[in-house]
């Protein structure tokens, strides 16, 4: 394993985004060359900018349609979307919930929002994220199934469900992940927030859990501003979704009543207005993303200590946000590039910090977390935008 | 007291609406006459309509520059910013927080999400918001003061905060709320969300509580889709609401730490956009509500067993929804106009359901509540938008 030249890097980098002029190069800028504009203008034109309009309905419809979820609610955020998911799935004050320790904080975030307790896995190279087997043997050791589900023998906490983040958009292994989560009675809820437009055997990321989310903050594949969606093929849990999600208001003409502790989360008309024509460019969006791969895979071959990642094996990949990985976690030459490609105007990003190093999860339980560890001292993003 | 005619009620709200040809009168609909498409292209064409860009912070701006407050934090609406203006003023899990029983549920909601507990008191008929003198009597009968404060001698708990609402737009007395929170060493947080526009002794409502709440949401003064703000004159107070409400990440080039459990309720720079236009217009917004108020109030002079309210001496209203008071408390009587109101295409409403009625709320500890539940079914809003 030699060390790759910081230098070549950049050019590899630049021979591919072919960077303009002025200005930095962003790792994800969002593309509006399609029906935006007519639509938000309807939504002005018709008062209709807040939470009653047709948009709302009709993007919740082009989600379900394109991921084939039964139903797709949309609210204001992945991270909302996470929060509810967990709360409709039944995970309670006190419950434990199985993430891994490399992924942005909203993961965990959501799971505090619920009450419940981040219990960190370890992820794996192949696919950047929950590695079933390790999580297994992990189970085995601390978990015991009793009538009620799984406990974790060492808390004495239930532990009820699994939350397989699918990094920069590559595909976990959900048949493998399915399998653990069965034999251990956990409910597993997928955060596709970075994966609309991945598919692992054929299928839409997100099909494998009881609920998934998914995320249209501006830096996603597609974009409203700022959005999410629960998705989920049982309905009875979708129609919850919907009401918790829209303050848990019993419909009667002119009555205010409600039957739940509601949340304020839908997703406003605008919003969803810009989110109907994004999501008839997503086709057309992923094509560019997976041509832009390519062309970073050709250029990176002949570099040597570093290799551009690609989709795992039976997946798909949206190609969200492309990676580099070092072959030797090295901080040191790791920062060297963060530097030096930013100040060339190329921006660049780390994985981020392991969450169980964050201070307000430190005293969560965890278990071995090397390779992620590993992982996030190689990994390096790079500029990703369907523009490039 | 003699029961209100109907046709006469239903005549005099025509009279000053002049209904137009089709579809019914809405209760409170947005208006769109400024640079709202303006901003939006603009937000749409430079791609900036997430979390960076130049409309949150110049709504933000605009916000504390009407309200008279020294920091506004744009969020995603007001539910959000009330739950973490609870959190950044210190209530915790298990503390009780007093609030009107005579409410939107949000209210009561945002005080859960905060994992404390609503505590409802009473309103009085003057303001239709919190009675301070009652509060006080009550008070005296179940607090006692001890060195760390508040706390409720039936409970055991800690009671923290008040939360006073200025219902449909009408201030509540705070000098004397201000003066009761004082002696009871309790926590003020204005829910605002109706009262943009509204002042009291002078003073923009907002600015009496340690931290205050506005709301955006569609049927309100002004409009950004879904929205809210938290405003307060404590500036490390609104720093850390920016900070909690933004994930609470620390800014760094490329690092992604966090500091604090937080949250993605930050408004999107799309919807600050539309604000910032609607911020323009809120001068005429409100010349023409207290306007139609006018007109209805003399409208309403000879009808009998029914009153138009006017905004409590000392304050300065926004007339946001227009409120109609039956002489006698008659749920027969006023859901007969409101069946026949709504029948005839114009849009009427009754106060909100007496939060403490509400099955999630049944167990909560609650004051004499006659007034609340006497205006509970008095009380019926009329169609109040800009543009009538």
């Amino acid at each position: 394993m030699s060390q790759p030249d910081t230098d070549k890097i950049i050019s590899a980098i630049q021979s591919v985004i072919h960077p303009q002029k002025e200005g930095a190069v962003a790792l994800h800028e969002p593309c509006f060359n399609g029906n935006e504009w007519q639509y938000v203008k309807d939504c002005i034109d018709s008062t209709w900018v807040s939470y009653v309009g047709k948009y709302v309905d009709r993007f919740e419809e082009m989600l379900a349609d394109y991921t084939g979820a039964r139903k797709a609610v949309a609210v204001v955020n992945g991270t909302a979307a996470l929060q509810i998911a967990l709360k409709v799935a039944g995970v309670i004050s006190g419950n434990e919930v199985i993430i891994p320790a490399l992924t942005f904080v909203a993961t965990a975030n959501a799971v505090i929002h619920c009450g419940a307790i981040p219990h960190f896995v370890d992820s794996e190279e192949k696919t950047l994220g929950l590695d079933p087997l390790k999580l297994k043997d992990y189970l085995k050791e601390i978990a015991i199934i009793d009538a009620n589900g799984c406990k974790n023998k060492k808390t004495g906490n239930r532990i009820t469900a699994v939350i397989p983040m699918h990094t920069f958009g590559h595909p976990v292994e959900l048949d493998a992940l399915s399998a653990v989560c069965e034999e251990y009675k956990l409910i597993m809820i997928e955060d596709a927030a970075e994966s609309l437009g991945s598919f692992y055997k054929g299928k839409h990321t997100g099909n494998w859990g009881k609920l998934s989310i998914l995320s249209f903050n501006g830096n996603k594949t597609i974009t409203t501003g700022g959005g999410g969606a629960i998705i989920t093929n049982d309905e009875d849990l979708g129609k919850l979704a919907k009401h918790l999600t829209t303050t848990a208001k019993i419909p009667h003409r002119w009555e205010f009543s409600h039957d739940h502790i509601g949340y304020n989360y839908r997703l406003p008309n605008i919003n969803a207005a810009i989110g109907c024509a994004q999501m008839e460019q997503l086709p057309g969006f992923l094509e560019k993303k997976r041509a832009l791969s390519t062309r970073y895979q050709k250029a990176f071959q002949t570099i040597k200590g570093i290799r551009f990642y690609t989709e795992p094996s039976n997946s798909k990949s949206n190609y969200w946000l492309n990676v580099l990985l070092l072959d030797k976690a090295d901080i040191k030459q790791r920062d060297d590039i963060l530097e030096r490609t930013n100040d060339a105007g190329i921006l660049t990003r780390p994985a981020w910090i392991l969450l169980n190093k964050l201070h307000m999860f430190k005293n969560c339980p965890a278990a071995d977390l090397s390779i992620a560890q590993d992982l996030e001292f190689r990994l390096i993003n790079i500029p990703s935008s369907v523009t490039l």
